[in-house]
């Protein structure tokens, strides 16, 4: 794998195990606790995808990935004890988290050689499921699908747009470059601008 | 795979992808979010099933899954905004879709040799993870593990069929036929005659 | 593998199997759906192991842990309706589970070269992943990361305290049972004394 990539994978997964770390504060869960949610949501995403696609998991082979994770996550635990820190201050690094996972997921599925559309849902898969599963494990709806979030969303069409312009024959580096810019600018822009997609709605008879 | 069972498993992954996104309404979730639900629930429970037998994940390999699920959720999203649409309209589909999992699930793992207990769990696995899964993502308690539905207990019974009738040498066809036809009888009786099986209940000793 | 640990598991799906069952109790489950999670509880965590370390799932290979998480369900569904069966009773089988899981979890994956960090969470992951389904299923906050429980912990150290001792070159089986003792020990004074691992809290600035 590009260096670069690595290098940018690792900080996604640490980006990724800080919110899991944060947002298990809500259900009183210890340290250990605290930290296998955190390892969750930073490996989750890739996780799936890797099993789906019955390639070696990522972290079991290398585990770079783990110690990062494991890292993180016991850094921000005892740093959320003495500082203050908003979870506002992690909107940008998460939204930058999405975007990686959500690529570089594409593209190892796009090598893998599936289909295009099942290769766009890997991508959405290793961008989201880490944050699905850290909602599933503190018991609530899963974030991510909720109205409002333009999450999953943002990830699609960047995924999407990768797959445009690779098949349009654009190099590698740029049409990476492109897709990491839609998935940023739809999601910061969806929350500077509270932009939403039509809610499921049920129609409704009078009196029925 | 028979060409007609193909077909017809495609008309089941329509059917599940429907249920999962009217399910989605009740938790406010944007159309990306109930996609997403609508896909988990159409596709869930053949997906564990290939990753346990160590399968290739079947729409991984044949998009023509995914784009069936992703197109009926599409539809279901924006017709239910429109018309009324309940729930009891689709509780007739939704056990044959049940039947037709479970027997494909059942039948695949036969021919992958597990042994038997194991394939007639794998048949309860296709036809009922895609539901638990879509629950789980709402925050529900899994409809078809609580009393009064008579869901997996009627897919169990269909697997158990299948697996006894090949075993006492019918033929294939035959053999399919009558366990679809126990798991729709069992799961439509019990919906009209309330049929339950017992319910878990802890002993309670006077004033202990 | 060892006949004496062979028949060791099967006892520890045993015991999973029962607690998953009686944990049931808590949802008005039907007696297919209290069997069902019982079967999640005692073979989730093996599961999820060999899916992750792309082994052959040990229980598809195997019916005799299907056979016995189901005979053991069935049991404890019918004995828990007659007589009382307080779940306090199955702390030390469960705690011996916990133990047992870990450590055979732990050993697949050093057998199957894992590095060492990724090892021991496997035996974690082996250990507390059956309980994590179990509450999922019956949609609770997974009691396993919950705050006073020293559950996921125990099972941590006992599975790095078997590498370390491996790493130091003591027997097989003298580190296996030093590293079960150090779980079954710590999860049972846990229990006893009120141990806790420090709390996960947010840093709160006054008025902020």
């Amino acid at each position: 794998m590009d260096p670069l990539l690595y290098w940018v994978g690792l900080a996604a997964v640490a980006v990724n195990a800080l919110t899991g770390v944060l947002d298990s504060g809500r259900k009183q869960m210890d340290l250990i606790g605290a930290l296998l949610v955190g390892v969750a949501t930073a490996l989750g995403g890739g996780t799936v995808r890797d099993l789906l696609l019955d390639r070696n998991v990522f972290w079991v082979v290398d585990q770079s990935y783990l110690i990062t994770a494991l890292g993180t996550g016991f850094l921000t635990f005892f740093i959320a004890r003495a500082l203050p820190l908003p979870p506002k201050l992690f909107l940008i690094p998460d939204a930058v988290g999405l975007a990686l996972f959500t690529i570089v997921g594409t593209q190892v599925a796009l090598q893998w050689h599936t289909p295009w559309l099942v290769a766009s849902l890997m991508g959405v898969t290793t961008g989201i499921v880490g944050g699905v599963l850290r909602d599933i494990l503190c018991n609530d709806v899963p974030l991510v699908f909720l109205k409002g979030e333009l999450y999953a969303s943002a990830a699609w069409l960047g995924a999407l747009t990768l797959i445009v312009l690779q098949a349009l024959g654009l190099p590698a580096v740029t049409s990476t470059w492109i897709a990491l810019a839609v998935i940023l600018v739809l999601r910061l822009a969806a929350m500077r601008f509270h932009l939403t997609l039509p809610e499921f709605r049920q129609h409704k008879t009078p009196q029925a």
